[in-house]
């Protein structure tokens, strides 16, 4: 009872669980990005020899987890929970990937977000001793997004300038109790917000004031502000979201700074046909997995706040003419300076 | 760091976080079963005067958390934390109904089992020390979700002998910190189980070993048999399933025995046309948040497990000829004696 666990709206993860081990793994188009070096595994068949990019995503997600399992030493009995969520309908990647592990499993949704949703929920579940080792896995896959949500790839409909451009791959991490150098130390989890945007090509748009909210109690209820992050990491906004993020956080009072990057306008900078940036939940997930993650063990980077953001919509709602509610969840990840080596 | 929180591969909430208020909605086919006497809100039109089943959905859901507020004297601003789900893609219902509330959100999917995942997470987040104050919501529609998994009714397409009916409804329960007398004290989170069964008519048979799985830990983590709890409460497993389930038991040397009811079977017993029983995020969570939740209360239960399963499948993964994954949810709930009134 001892430690306190809520500041405000935001909770402080006492026992400073760490992220031990990562695994990312994309497909050729991410690769062509600045991002590629920071990836465990890039597959140059976005299909993966399969016949559907249903069952092609199963794939990527399953490696992600055995790569980050082996990262760490692990073998999957070890696990004691895992928690996990994809774009598509009823989360079915995860729930078939999840079935080919031994470990109890939490299965999330908050579309883009669920990158940083999984890792909160992971991380309680660490520091308050329900478990003392957790998996959190997202993954998503232009094919089975776009045809699930836009249309068919075969029907090569004009994308528009605005539109996100779904980045496919999938990401792990696994969180363990006691002395891990990358500590994941506060989180603040995002409210719903719906400020009546009705355009699916403008993702970035509606999810920006969601990113500004949950960004403005961070700093609100810690008592930071930007400058105390080397990284702030958005993601999916892309480019036309981030600059509305940058205005809305001007406005508040608490410009976000030089340290911001999105995820979604960084990893596909330069790489022709991505419109104005990636998304899909595995857009945050290989960037924090593979950069963050990765230069925080290099010590290149030492504090980083993650605030991966979601599109709350379905294919039935848009059509139905409604809205686009929107998420978006921050996690603070702190090297810790006198930690031991895990494995 | 000094309570044991893990037992196996179990979860026990130490400070024993209770449910201090519960809302139940539902619409009038489930009125004329054997349960209505214990729901808050019968509602006799299941469009609920909207347009679409997809928004009277929502109105059942917000109904649910209002009343569910209101019998704890609370305001929507008290909440710390709302985590929630639906059957809808995207669980849209949630991320709608959330955006009415100014609570951080986590969205949640296990089919079925979401109402038992969210009170796990609620009452873990509570425990921990995260949330003083948090609500777990999840609603189903019978309109909403056959057109989504199975035909539009519109279509009149003759009904499988041995499908189950989609429960019209939502149920809300607030978890709060400190002395109530309905405690939530352990959980099992299940893992994914995928026996091959691909008749997305046959949910019950899918999910019975998902139900048993999580049984069995429980009785073995806890060292407990299934005559400790004056209730077991599975849903929604239907006639059929819950026949396999007690098979399951006995082979594995656990008998059920007499204190296990299934929300599905249960709560349209005696209803023509429903084949056998109901089903839906809101068949088990408002058969614990009336009947079960109501009975503690009145000290006609003490000791109650409710095992929630979902059935891990999307309309395309059907229409792929592939197989339907199974997970089932396990919270322990225990009248403490002593306890102090709440409101």
């Amino acid at each position: 009872m001892g430690e306190q666990r809520r500041i405000g709206s935001s909770l402080r993860f006492a026992s400073r669980p760490a992220i031990v081990a990562t695994g990312t793994v994309v497909g050729p188009m991410e690769a062509k990005g600045p991002l590629t070096q920071w990836f465990d595994t890039v597959v140059d068949d976005a299909m993966y020899g399969e016949r559907t990019p249903e069952k092609a995503e199963r794939r990527f997600m399953q490696d992600a987890i055995d790569i980050a399992l082996g990262n760490a030493s692990l073998q999957p009995e070890n696990v004691h929970l895992m928690v996990g969520g994809d774009l598509l309908n009823q989360i079915v990647t995860s729930a078939f990937t999840a079935a080919k592990y031994p470990a109890p499993f939490l299965g999330l949704y908050g579309a883009c977000s669920t990158c940083t949703e999984g890792l909160i929920v992971a991380a309680a579940m660490v520091d308050a001793g329900y478990a003392d080792i957790a998996v959190s896995v997202t993954s998503s896959h232009y094919q089975s997004a776009e045809r699930q949500f836009r249309y068919p790839i075969e029907l090569n409909i004009q994308r528009k300038a605005t539109s996100q451009y779904t980045v496919t791959g999938a990401g792990a991490m696994v969180v363990a109790r006691g002395a891990g150098k990358v500590a994941v130390t506060e989180a603040t989890i995002g409210r719903v917000l719906d400020l009546g945007i009705k355009d699916p090509n403008q993702m970035g748009p509606a999810m920006a004031p969601a990113a500004a909210d949950t960004l403005f109690r961070h700093f609100a209820d810690l008592g930071r502000t930007p400058e105390y992050y080397d990284l702030i990491l958005t993601g999916d906004l892309g480019s036309v979201g981030s600059s509305i993020l940058h205005e809305l956080m001007r406005k508040r009072g608490v410009p976000l700074g030089d340290a911001h990057r999105d995820s979604g306008a960084w990893i596909f900078q330069g790489v022709p046909g991505t419109g104005v940036g990636g998304s899909g939940c595995a857009c945050a997930a290989v960037t924090l997995g593979g950069y963050v993650f990765k230069q925080m063990m290099a010590n290149e980077l030492s504090r980083a706040l993650v605030v991966a953001t979601g599109a709350l919509l379905s294919s039935l709602t848009w059509q139905q003419g409604e809205s686009v509610p929107a998420v978006a969840h921050a996690v603070a990840l702190e090297v810790q300076p006198q930690a031991a080596a895990t494995s």
